[in-house]
């Protein structure tokens, strides 16, 4: 099944896409307050549904959900940079309010050389997770989506904490929510492919994840407690624009596509920051 | 004018502390999307009024606002640990899930040895901010809370990354929000004291901040968008627990305060995993 966010208002529904055609199965907040109650529901909705094409779109996540992001998990991204391959996950945050859906203009801020890419694929969780071991929260996700985590470098790299340059306007796009009994669970391998108008610039699979999805929100379920609706986002392979040389950034007229193995294709035209 | 926040099933309205009663103003993303109407309203509001005893009180910001969180903003705190005074402000992220009120028992993670007390002041944004110079932001505060950013070191350490740490279950306690015309800006000079069972850990004036608070929320705008509600926690002054000889934490049973002139006593008792 495949979930998006339908903007009603300042409010969201999240709606089921079949073919060409969404329908809205329930208000955002509601749904995660019973997941398994709506994703029953989603199976049989046939009220409000409308052609896909024109509707506004917003991630089909609460605005309160925590998007937890990995850096440096697949090991030859990890290589790339600096830092080397870490003994735990490095968890950063992005807010919802900096994520926003395919084919919507991204800014580049004013005071940054461009944006850098960042395909990944993500995971959104189905359950509260208290306290629990990786294969408890491994069962608890309900489904993957592409996103771009597209990072302002040099906002990133002010000082050590990377939360800024992580949270530009409208800087993370994604993808429909793909229920984990169509998109299968990461270890079985999804290639993820970024281009850069038209060129191959990332090419990486699930596979070589340093930290599985169930480990890494274990380990954060003993800090916090996850709720459904949180999103954790597992990290970017190799092949970013800032350590090429010379360093290449996304420019105003690039067109940007992340395409993940049975999740689908996220496009994004990256503008100026007149547009913010 | 004293405002919190009232919950209502899942929503919070915005409500006007007058004494010992407070009384609803307004929803509180419709509060935010019209600061100056319902500002204005608040001085009049008169219907269900009642005790503030007893009343369920939540953080008075939309669930979507972003929780700027600076690091090593006061000079001795800077030094007292192990990063040195910076050049530029240290910005990290909390979710608003990780935000509470006054008198909520906050629970110490099972795999930490206590959680450390970091008394702070935080400014609430009032408008939308984007690419704007310092004195416009300063201009945008709407008024400042007592906060304490409560931490788990051993998740904060973990990795260079601090996130993880620093959103443990309901580890942001956050007091009334005090209007600017009451509060005063911050380099006007608020005291802080933050007190461990009645004993002074530390003391603090805002004077001494590093980086003032229209400095960081106009650097803040040249990467996103700043809106009404967004919150910037200015860092906490020196005499934090870890970095203490023996490194003293918060354990069950122990109770903290933070106090702030013209802002209020923010108190937080401790309380075991098993209380998550």
């Amino acid at each position: 099944m495949r979930l998006v966010g339908l903007r009603d208002g300042r409010d969201v529904l999240v709606s089921r896409v079949l073919g060409d055609r969404l329908t809205p199965v329930a208000q955002v907040d509601d749904f995660y307050a019973d997941v398994l109650k709506w994703r029953a529901a989603a199976a049989a909705v046939t009220a409000g549904e409308r052609p896909l094409a024109g509707a506004r779109l917003a991630p089909p996540v609460p605005a309160a959900a925590r998007v937890l992001c990995l850096g440096l998990n697949y090991r030859r991204h990890a290589e790339e940079g600096v830092y080397g391959v870490p003994d735990h996950p490095t968890i950063f945050g992005r807010w919802t309010r900096s994520l926003t859906v395919g084919d919507t203009p991204v800014p580049v801020p004013a005071n940054e050389p461009g944006l850098d890419w960042e395909g990944e694929v993500a995971a959104v969780v189905g359950d509260r997770l208290s306290d629990v071991d990786a294969a408890t929260a491994e069962r608890a996700v309900l489904g993957h989506a592409v996103v771009n985590d597209l990072t302002a470098r040099t906002a990133q790299k002010l000082t050590a904490q990377w939360t800024l340059g992580k949270n530009a306007d409208r800087s993370g796009p994604m993808g429909p929510l793909v229920t984990v009994d169509e998109s299968g669970p990461l270890s079985t391998g999804l290639r993820l492919t970024t281009r850069v108008n038209g060129e191959v610039v990332q090419e990486g699979d699930t596979r070589d994840l340093i930290f599985g999805v169930g480990t890494v929100l274990s380990l954060v379920s003993r800090t916090l407690t996850l709720e459904p609706g949180d999103v954790l986002l597992t990290g970017t392979p190799e092949g970013v624009g800032y350590v090429r040389t010379p360093p290449r950034f996304l420019r105003p007229g690039d067109v940007v596509e992340v395409e993940v193995d049975r999740l689908g294709v996220l496009r994004t035209p990256i503008v100026g920051p007149e547009e913010r």
